[in-house]
């Protein structure tokens, strides 16, 4: 729990006596949001369904619940829109009878979505460095901006588990892995959380299995695969990380929307999770219960039943809430008192927040470094851990005195290195002309930098159909020690990109003509480099036998072309993993490595089951030894204890990212063929050896029995360190015990630590 | 009910006396098979795991359950394998205890799986025929043939709704919409066991739902999509078709493997639908349990607890099944009368077959004529009513005077007709050099027979990379008035075909070369038949817009060949629909049209979600016009009544299928934008018109609702006819009264009839 959870008591008499004189147009303005005009720009689905009719003096007229995006839709100065802020605070203070502020909510899923504000790697970069520390500091600079310019919320972490990369929002997910999501997302709410900023878990549960990856299909799932794979990152960021707010996904799982589930959202996350704090809705998605799902009559209908299932405030406006509430609550068919619920659960908010009293009588913030040396220090340090080197022939690192051809469509475009929900990916696509407002080198930029000759030729774009530029390429190759091919995605929203929201797709082949680009240039005979920079794994295994070197980076923000450049020339030894498997084609999806034994190879289907390169892969300049696992035999109802002794044994001080598995060889139920249990980075000198200790509690190896009940069994566990499918070591450890059942909610994680060895 | 559910009081006594005088190891006996040594042939998965240990001497001791496929492994005459059938149950009449005969279970899915037998079409083209009354006939012969020779149970038909095209299974379904999988399946079974020949549906339940398409893999699915997608048709041949077996399918669903699953076998099969019949294991499906799911920790776990689940016999044989529970019978870890009740129902089964006290004094069949002329006229009527023409610039019907250039690799082969099941493609994949014991005119033949000069040109194989065969078939198309190209699949075992069990793709562009033979032969100009014979859909739109016609056949049987033959002259007007939507591409599996409105287009994913052709599609050489659709409006507790003028607006005779598709507009869960719910078969002349009429009955527009009891809601539903996405009419019903809840199990069909108009 953090401290932002332990309220007084008082506070609860002032939020209530707060609620006790309000009218209901004063309840519900505490409810909704106000989203300044952002010159028709398409951040939402369905947004044109939505034109917004109500002026600010009128939505401001009985209070106000949340300010929408106020930095966060448009490249301009923060202090122009802090000042902006402060004085709409101050209006709201003065101007309105109960004189409550606005919440400010803004996306921050990379970095806070400012101009001017650092940009840090995509979440699947997070998931590749398999570091906790890391992720939770640089939320907490993203935090500490927010907390500067007047932000409480933020949208962010996505807990969403990958089941399927043909999906879109793949980059803004950590990974496939849910304990490998749930702490680095555990780690990301308490780094914002520390600086006083809400965290918002999105996308409470199961939009990740939308039918064919398709943005906002049904998902088919049942109460075992939601319980034992897509909860658990919420429940660790709930119980261990103390979130305080959680988003809806706008997807139904099994015919049933989960904006209005009290299931999930009144019996799961309140009474068994204990979560007291604040849900609110994906945008416009309570009103997409009536305009897509076809499960409420009218607006009024649906806002009734997402009230009723536990959802408090619709976000970002309350167009299409607002007076259909009103009207179903004077008509008798809404309950006020589900309204006073979530007005009692929003005004506590804004108390734990501070906001119950504050006057905003001060200046405004001016001059805020969003983007200090400190920023960029973590900026480039997650950088450099997500890179994954997939194969390396020996042709790197480079030495800088090679003459290298740097070709294809994200060697120097700055947009390459950034997420969907990146303010520079989010925003510039509808002001194409303005600045970034950061400094951003590109790759080729950053490989001059660390001093090699680098020729340029773009040779494509990353998704269209011209092969004019291949001629240039081809050329410029041949007459090169080494060519260095940056190819990828371009991150987007709905259509613009080739990742991001609402950008699926239907094979996962790189886009455009990038692969024929990459064949083109391995044909002349000079060793190719070839450097992913995506959002999603793509199906690259013709790659890896054609390419001396084949390096993944998952949009790694403004410091993306130097952590690149270092791997490339040594300066920084790779140690990313990888997060999610890498595909053999869009034709294999769904995929996720926690299948059982009859979702893999074997002789009861024609086609290759296992993925090009697993969960966990990841290479590196050094090597490292993993022996001397020493699994504790424990019981059902204590941690299963494991160490193992991990050697660099190269030339080179690098990374270890000790990752240990299990398999419960016979359940009741069947289990996954290997499964993540803990995880530790390590750093080894050369010739340094030390020892890696684990202690698994119950509940990580616990799952939902036959009825339900999440359970560990007693019998025989397979243990091995490594990655999933190479076992550097293995052992079997037997649980003894009755069948011990998880009865209270346990979302504790492994812990591990290191002795010298 | 069928009569075989009608049993005197006295049967219970012969079979309960009986297991009372039974030894263990003769109550064992009874719920397994013995398979005569099949030469190693691979006719089940990891069928090399079960190396038959036990001799025939030994295996019929203590007497014998089942005798597993003794006509169906070997081209061999049925004559004689009569004569050792008759010799076998003689034997176990004369030198068991007991003197039991055994139950002769065979494959009949496409035909009595034996040589000489007449094949029909596969599934999916019974599904384009949209006829239950010629699928009954069908299957009537099927088992008539069976009766004749001896075979008391048939392991069909597959009621799997189709959820996936990648599925190498495909070809075995009927189709992706519940209801017509419903009501064919249960034609099916009315039509075999009107001849005493108990049918077995497979596979109960999910396993079409695998993971990606891939056999044996995972099924996520909820408790909702099961009953209202999934369960429907095994309910429908439960109830209305009093089908006497069911075989629980290989995978599991969410987590738990359905061959342990008491809710589905019992709770559901037996106490809620009222099942009375034996549940027979898939091949080796028990000993799976243990080897493959993991969820039991030997094989006496395994058979004691699918027994408790309510499993009844293992087939196909006890190798891996008697020993292990013996054992665990006599350790008391399986209790002895989980076994009783499973043979008791095995000799209440034999009873009702007449095998209880059975003597096989008399002589064998000889002689029995498996592919009269009735089996050829009943092969080609489905034939020809299952030929879908899909699109058609006016070059169909072709003159018979036009000079056609036959290309492609399944117009002169007459392997290219048969399903996967279908005895030719089951067995000579194993005994290449047999004859298939019956006329099969292939394509070419038949184009001949029809009166065309056709000469031919292979082009190309249906699956490997060689074009040699290019250049002649484009000299021959350049000669020709018209290029007619046969290609589609080879439908086989694991791994040896494009399409059957262990067949999936992980694309659906059509296998090997066979799309760049299509467009080498368009380029020369000249117009395209193009003549799909596949066992599943795949992606062509391409060719749409490239051919002058498309026809998409499903493999149509022995028949196949002159039916086509007859659609191309016009001899056979087309009235195929098609069953399953035309894919977009394998990267857009899994799809339905069954899906709700946020599965479909929109301006949340910038893929297009749409099919290239819907379910129901199928244009004819006349033209049909619907109107005068009158709906009356009803009340949630009785029909929907709906009947619509339907006028041959051609020049033509021919079949139109009415179609009738319901959309429940809002409702308390997520509905599908379009559901089939009655259909209708009519033949009309050029000019005549007739109003059809339809009476669904409220079980059909029932779903499980938010407590998943099985609702008809009040309100709008959209009533149209047409196909799903053409709608020819539409109109709305406003649905009065309360929630009504189908409180007893009802699988009842939609009435349907015609008047004069």
């Amino acid at each position: 729990m953090t401290d932002l959870q332990e309220r007084p008591p008082a506070t609860l008499d002032r939020a209530s006596s707060l609620l006790a004189a309000m009218t209901l147009e004063e309840k519900l303005a505490q409810i909704v949001g106000f989203w300044e005009k952002s010159d028709g720009e398409a951040v939402a689905p369905l947004q044109g369904e939505f034109t917004q009719e109500t002026g600010l003096d009128e939505a401001v007229r009985h209070g106000l619940g949340h300010l929408t995006r106020v930095y966060g839709t448009r490249p301009v100065e923060p202090d122009e829109r802090a000042a902006w802020l402060w004085a709409m605070q101050r209006r709201l203070v003065t101007e309105t009878r109960l004189g409550i502020p606005a919440l400010v909510h803004e996306e921050c899923l990379t970095g806070l979505s400012a101009w001017r504000a650092a940009t840090f790697p995509t979440p699947l970069a997070w998931g590749a460095s398999f570091d906790e520390e890391l992720v939770e500091q640089v939320a907490a600079a993203i935090g500490g901006s927010m907390r500067e310019l007047g932000v409480h919320q933020g949208l962010a972490p996505v807990l969403d588990v990958i089941r399927d990369s043909r999906w879109g929002r793949v980059d803004e997910c950590i990974a496939e892995d849910p304990y490998l999501v749930g702490t680095l997302g555990t780690a990301y709410v308490r780094g914002l959380q520390a600086e006083g900023v809400h965290a918002t878990l999105k996308h409470f549960v199961g939009y990740s299995g939308s039918r064919a990856g398709r943005n906002f299909g049904p998902v088919s799932a049942g109460p075992r695969e939601l319980a034992d794979v897509l909860l658990p990152p919420f429940e660790m960021a709930v119980l261990d990380g103390g979130v305080r707010s959680v988003m809806p996904a706008y997807v139904e799982i099994d015919g049933l929307p989960v904006a209005m589930d009290p299931d999930l959202l009144t019996g799961l996350l309140r009474e068994r999770w204990g979560f007291d704090g604040v849900v609110v809705s994906d945008y416009f998605g309570v009103a997409f219960l009536h305009l897509l799902h076809g499960v409420a009559g009218d607006l009024g209908e649906a806002a009734g039943a997402a009230l009723a299932a536990g959802l408090d405030v619709e976000l970002p406006t309350g167009d299409a809430f607002l007076a259909p509430l009103a009207a179903a609550v004077r008509a008798g068919t809404v309950d006020e008192a589900l309204v006073d619920r979530a007005v009692l659960r929003a005004l506590r908010q804004k108390e734990e927040l501070g906001l119950l009293g504050a006057t905003f009588e001060g200046e405004p913030p001016t001059g805020v470094d969003l983007d200090s040396p400190l920023h960029r220090r973590l900026a480039a340090q997650l950088a450099a851990e997500s890179v994954v080197l997939l194969s390396n022939d020996g042709t790197l690192p480079l030495p800088v005195d090679r003459r290298i051809a740097v070709i294809g469509p994200n060697a120097d475009r700055y947009q390459a290195l950034f997420g969907c929900y990146s303010f520079v990916n989010h925003v510039l696509a509808h002001h194409p002309d303005a600045e970034t407002g950061i400094e951003v080198p590109t790759v080729l930029e950053a490989l001059r930098t660390e001093g090699f000759a680098a020729d340029f030729a773009q040779g494509s774009a990353v998704d269209d159909d011209d092969r004019s530029g291949f001629d240039e390429a081809v050329a410029l190759a041949s007459a090169s020690d080494v060519a260095v091919l940056v190819v990828g995605d371009h991150a987007a929203l709905f259509g613009r990109g080739t990742v991001g929201e609402g950008c699926d797709r239907d094979d996962l082949e790189l886009p455009g003509v990038q692969r024929a680009l990459v064949e083109a240039v391995v044909a002349t005979g000079t060793p190719v480099v070839l450097v992913l920079v995506t959002g999603r794994p793509y199906a690259i295994d013709w790659a890896l036998s054609s390419c001396a070197a084949v390096v993944q980076s998952f949009f790694p923000g403004e410091e993306g072309g130097p952590a690149l450049a270092g791997v490339l020339s040594g300066r920084v030894n790779p140690s990313g993993r990888l997060p999610v498997s890498m595909p053999r084609s869009a034709g294999a999806q769904p995929y996720t490595y926690l299948h059982p034994a009859l979702g893999g190879d074997g002789d009861v289907t024609n086609l290759r089951t296992t993925p090009t390169l697993p969960f966990g892969h990841g290479l590196s300049y050094t090597s490292f030894e993993h022996d001397e696992l020493v699994v504790t035999a424990g019981r059902t109802d204590t941690p299963l204890v494991a160490s193992v002794r991990v050697a660099n044994t190269g030339a080179l001080a690098g990374d270890e990212v000790v990752q240990l598995y299990v398999r419960d060889v016979v359940a009741s139920v069947t289990r996954p063929v290997a499964q993540l249990v803990g995880y530790h980075r390590v750093h080894l000198a050369p010739g340094e050896a030390v020892t890696v200790r684990f202690e698994v509690p119950p509940a990580r190896l616990a799952f939902s029995g036959r009825d339900l009940r999440r359970v560990v069994e007693p019998g025989a566990f397979e243990v091995w360190t490594g990655t999933s499918e190479t076992r550097a070591t293995q052992s079997t450890a037997q649980l003894v015990g009755p069948v011990h059942e998880i009865t209270v909610a346990d979302a504790r994680r492994t812990e591990t630590g290191v002795d010298p060895s």
